[in-house]
């Protein structure tokens, strides 16, 4: 490892911490709750924390504290983790892995999965409404367009409804279930710190927008090639639900090179930050690498 | 109906009908996420809209205005039928009728009922965070305490866990999982307008916390008398899972007795406010009336 990839796991590391710790910290009261606080603490741990990490990484870009960017790193794992929570169930992808281990409904059953999926999403807005950020009722806005009709839950419908459809679609789809959320991350994490010029906001986005399709791909990819290990959950289940995925609609090869063309312009819109945006880089090209 | 009783119920129409307007606004776009807003607004509409009468009853009392009150009525009807699409689910409840029509999930399918109701709760916060409301992050902070972990759904947790309890146990549940609501639209409500002195703060919190658990016995009693038709949703069922209510703990009559001893306390902790709480106190009267 040179000493710029040393450093960069360091600070990897130390932000998965600082985000692991704020979620105990915030799914441990109160005590008497425990059976659902002990579901929601399982479905809330074990991940990767790229979102969180983007955050934090957001708020260096703008020197945010690392302390005013907790509220909203946390407030984004609890949306992701109410997400795969909900949708591992039976009802609707019926995943019995999630994140290397049992999914949250193998572990404490339906009923509680469902709960705890519910009251992480409250959770991530609880959090967010009482932050130290400048105006938290726009951050709960911003939260809620990326995980509501418009965002997450609009792209998962809209998965759920069809199984064909254009590369155009499934960019729409993804861009909504995960991308919007990945979009916020950037956003909430730019909001900590000092205010972006309008070019800089626009690249920001840019970047944000491409990092959250190189991801899907990436996914794609990862599925394709029944790495369930890298990928945490079952893999090869699009094709047997004979779902569009980028490998489907563009072939294996194909689905790489897009995958790293999107990694690439992710890379290049932050151009004008230099030296400042060297971990949100880094993070573009992890994004894809879960995949080589 | 005497003039008085005339008026009220012209207020109460006036204002359910103002809030089913406002819902309808917010749950309308956009167009090409119809298949989960059919859903969402399946969900959301046929309350009687308690909730909603609260908050412009308690905006009223602080001199609120409607147009303020909107938004957090809006917010508590979205919490409220977003419960009851995931409550009625095959894994919770597994009930097929509510409201006096086929459960979200018997119509859409179970899938899309677990997304709608997951987008109703985002859709409570975004409204709530872009209201007009002096401050909105802490009425988005309200909310998401009385429907998070030490409200709604820890109350929901803890209804699953055991059948059986005593009446203590009974009250805390219930006042986790239908009284906290109806505290907070009564809270939200008053943020509305002129803020209370501390005096007429904690009568209204009394009021708000008697008519909670008067509803909640209200609706045992309904379910005992069978009368599902009153209900909006199957009767019979407690007793037929063997739970604790407050008619197998207490029995029918002193049941009964509860409830109108809770309403009377409920009315006349707003003693203070004279004339000015009549909307309030009638709604307290109507909690029980309903299994009259």
């Amino acid at each position: 490892m040179t000493l710029d990839a040393e450093r960069m796991a360091q600070w990897q590391a130390a932000h998965r911490a600082r985000v692991d710790a704020a979620l105990q910290s915030v799914l441990s009261v109160p005590e008497e709750e425990k059976t659902l606080l002990s579901a929601m603490r399982y479905a809330a741990f074990g991940g990767k924390r790229l979102r969180a990490l983007l955050v934090y990484a957001a708020a260096a870009l703008t020197d945010g504290q690392d302390d005013v960017a907790d509220a909203p790193a946390v407030a984004v794992e609890l949306i992701h983790a109410y997400s795969l929570a909900h949708d591992d169930l039976p009802c609707m992808d019926d995943d019995d892995l999630r994140r290397g281990r049992l999914a949250c409904h193998v572990r404490f059953g339906e009923a509680v999965a469902l709960l705890a999926g519910d009251a992480l999403q409250t959770q991530a807005f609880a959090v967010l409404a009482k932050s130290a950020l400048s105006d938290p009722a726009h951050a709960c806005y911003v939260l809620a367009q990326a995980s509501g009709v418009l965002g997450m839950a609009g792209g998962q419908a809209r998965d759920l409804e069809t199984t064909a459809r254009d590369i155009r679609g499934l960019e729409i789809m993804h861009q909504m279930k995960t991308g919007a959320l990945i979009r916020a991350s950037v956003a909430l994490g730019a909001s900590c710190g000092v205010a972006l010029s309008p070019d800089e906001n626009t690249a920001l986005t840019r970047y944000a927008d491409r990092i959250g399709l190189a991801f899907q791909v990436a996914d794609d990819v990862l599925d394709v090639e029944g790495v369930s290990d890298a990928l945490g959950k079952t893999a090869g289940k699009d094709a047997a639900q004979n779902k569009a995925t980028y490998v489907s609609l563009l072939g294996l090869s194909e689905a790489k090179r897009l995958m790293n063309t999107l990694c690439e312009e992710a890379r290049s819109a932050l151009s004008l930050f230099g030296e400042r945006a060297r971990i949100l880089k880094t993070l573009a090209t992890q994004v894809v690498a879960r995949s080589h």
